[in-house]
């Protein structure tokens, strides 16, 4: 089963999927299913799973095609669902690749390797990414030196990246805390060709400006992902003011999320508590929430509740 | 003349000032002596000056005495004003604190040098400052990694710090995006003796949550201080939900001025729209608004008013 | 087969293997049979595979494995293995961890996650490892910042693992461009126990001093492997200048081979040189020597020949 | 007093100078003097005044305009002096630089602000420095990134720096541990006009091969001066085999003060044992020499004038 392939047309709201464990630290093919159907249900246009926030690097290489198998095998192709590879080196992210192409993944996405220090660094190991991954997997070059060591990708990177390599087709922006919108907006003006670039900034922190300054959507993750859908539908049909409206009733409980040592455990307990996922399990090395956390939490749940309702 | 001392129990809101510039470059006293007045109408218990949204590593050593004489003539005692000394060497800390507290300060501030990279050295590090301060200068803590080369100063060497030295009377909680508000109450737990805490997470995203974690106040910037200010108010009468709706109707907007990049430039926009400084001039190397930007945060501050009339 | 296992005795000579490539890229097993033997010829009393020089990260899971059980295999026991198991998660260690000690390593070796940051979170990182391996797997702790993204391991941290952690049998002491030798002594001075420690300091360019102030060894690379064999002979014989005579005969060609970006490449070609390996090869990302660099190398190993022969 | 200006055509060896301090902290000004004395005794053609191993940061403003006064009034305009002015602002640098050229020095060298993360703000940074200083102070790059924070001055950024800034006239080639001498030889090859290019590169660890490269000499500090100077003039003589052997016999110890952590210390003891300097005093925060460290030195010191002898 070969899925549809990623293009530069894509759009609207990719969601990152977090990795459900049980207690034991195993994968927990119950709540994978689960948290799909949940992700379809609140409108996803697309999954990206083994991300920074899906704890890709705690799964070993045989779990990772494990957890890839169970998503795409619960998507049925309806939604184009596109895997994380970042790796150390190029023989290991050529072989995830592969194998879930095979699977019907329908592209794969890299952020740049922590040795990266220099512009031209920085390109030339994108034109390794092509080269490894070959003429057909198209990719997403994920823009977040947050997550990759501090390592830039700047604008004239951008413009050689996607000028010169066919088959990266998307960007996922999130260069934060950092140079933000104005970036998306030099790199929409300064390319060749239309790619689909998709924000992630701050966690989906700016999504409204985002979306003016030229983004697709969004791509991550959140436990209330019809934020992003909805912020997205009523931007797409012209109603911004509404758009900030929707975004604002949420955007307490987002920027919470927005704690980076806290945020995977504020996100798989909304989700648990939403009946999405079983458990919050996170592997180790992971934050644990405390009460107060937890208190924290519920409090911005029945506040955002209470104002959706006022929203209408 | 000699001000107040600061102290241990140091409460409310220290706002972090701008230095308003001329738009040739220059030291601009006329908006100097307009933004502490408007600091002051909107209730500021402190202020601090010279920290890493004042410019300071932009000033001359004599432009920096020149500049906190002014403000300090300006305050008149009224409130107690504390200077940002973080510099590469003792020399110039020393230097600087000696002839500010002259002036009429009342405590210094400094975060650790980008060289510092252990525990050991973090610590040692504060030993040194307060060692060249002497036993009467007392000083503020800053835990602000982003702004420090990445130094952490986690929970130990904050206990060893505030055990160890009884002139480090202050900190104020930066470390963000990071540990967050469970820092903030593992040091309030750890801690042999109280000393005022004040919140700079993320800019004052996270008020009031870490009221509630054992916070003293806020000690930051953004353009509407009074938003800190009638947070802090609300919170402290026991008036948390209060607390939230204030806090939830600036978010947008705080969320705004938290993009690294831009923030001071959006800043300065707010204070100069407001009256409190004549132009928006930011040193070299400084960031511009776009018209885009412009666009946004007039768009923010538009919904801003109007939710804020909804509240009451 | 189950071989020796590694414990704090051990001592002299722990070669890092380059991992022999064919040009294609694949993995030579020829050469890696051939240097295998170079290593034991040359008098290696033991060997440290899968490190940082032996193109860890480029490997897959997959030829990893393939690579250890290829070298053991030819080893056949004479000497003790170590594996470099590093890896982003602990999933992965265990894995690959597990597997190697079943093949006959002797134990396996583990630098920092590149995430930690402070001294609570280094010692929690190695408690982690320890309970991944579990009780029967003895290792090495890698503290070599500058290979693992400037992470830090200070001789506090040293003095509770080792007092804490039974299984942390051995240092491989890399902490350079930094503390260098009184770190060495240090760390063996705030020991309850006696552990193994080998420098790796600067690739051995600090060998003789290293083991004057306690080392027990080498545990590096470098193109002649018997300069390190003879200067711990030397020294241990108690002929300290006799070995800075060996050692200073060596020291131009060693620091050539000190160049971030380049040693691999003037490793491998040494090799080649002295038939341990069938050609240069390096994996992508990697570097390529100019005609320049083998000029330089070339006249080095002229010179250091002529010398060693003034030696006797 | 003006004297000479530096320009493109500077070669031989700049000697970075130390700060030399009395054991109270205070400058040592008959020490400063000697030093000075010293460095032209062996030879110096230059020398740079304040640099990072001059500890530049840690004295005040106007402690640093007293030492370079000190220092250009010992030189009388002998040979050229640059000063090291790189700050966190431009105007720190503006202010240093004018009265530095006033008092006489022929130039200033500046590294990149820690701030800098991209080639476009790297080439920006130093338009920035360009603008400040005015065009008739010609300046010097300095690429050190183990000592700015990590910041890249890759090629392509030399090559914009150098063709497009008149005053740009040298540049201080210290990318170490990394590229190295590749990068010299690139920069060379790709300028449109000719520079001058003094290499610092692992504290002249590579003075041969990087003469051979292209470099027009040295500019690094060393207890024994005398070695670069040596260096340089038989290699300018063409007899290469001679500069090797003199800088072999040197690299023992050369190779020793290349300790990040302890290398200042090394270089003053052994000035003050040569009696070029008081005592060894360095300021906080800096390092101390153990006895261990001083028998290492000791030794080091014998051992390289026997083989001074043998070479004749």
């Amino acid at each position: 089963m070969t899925g549809m392939k990623l293009d530069e047309k894509a759009k609207g709201v990719f969601v990152i999927t977090v990795t459900p464990f049980k207690d034991d630290g195993s994968l927990d093919d119950a709540s994978t299913d689960r948290v799909i159907d949940f992700y379809l249900e609140k409108g996803a246009t697309g999954l990206t799973v083994l991300g920074v926030m899906g704890e890709a690097p705690k799964l070993t290489a045989a779990e990772s095609q494990q957890y890839v198998k169970r998503v795409l095998a619960r998507v049925k192709g309806r939604i184009p669902t596109i895997v994380g590879v970042s790796a150390p080196g190029f023989a290991a992210i050529g072989e995830l690749s592969k194998s879930v192409m095979d699977m019907g993944a329908a592209g794969v996405m890299a952020g740049p390797a922590t040795t990266v220090k220099t512009d031209d660094q920085a390109y030339a190991y994108y034109e390794m990414v092509a080269e490894t991954l070959g003429p057909g997997i198209p990719f997403c070059v994920q823009d977040h030196p947050l997550a990759y060591g501090g390592v830039q990708l700047p604008v004239p990177v951008m413009k050689k990246i996607f000028d010169n390599i066919p088959t990266a087709v998307m960007l996922k922006h999130e260069d934060w805390p950092g140079p933000g919108l104005n970036k998306v907006a030099a790199i929409r003006a300064g390319l060749k060709r239309r790619i689909s670039i998709l924000s992630g900034n701050g966690g989906g922190l700016f999504l409204p400006e985002e979306l003016s300054r030229g983004c697709d959507g969004a791509m991550t993750g959140f436990g209330y992902p019809e934020m992003m859908v909805d912020v997205w539908k009523a931007h797409s049909a012209g109603n911004v003011e509404r758009a900030h409206d929707l975004f604002d009733a949420y955007l307490p409980l987002a920027r919470y999320e927005q704690q980076t040592a806290l945020g995977l455990a504020v996100r798989k307990y909304m989700l648990m508590k939403r009946g999405a996922i079983a458990t919050m399990a996170i592997r180790k090395p992971g934050p644990k929430l405390s009460p107060a956390d937890i208190a924290d939490i519920d409090r911005l749940i029945a506040r955002q509740e209470k104002r959706l309702k006022e929203l209408g």
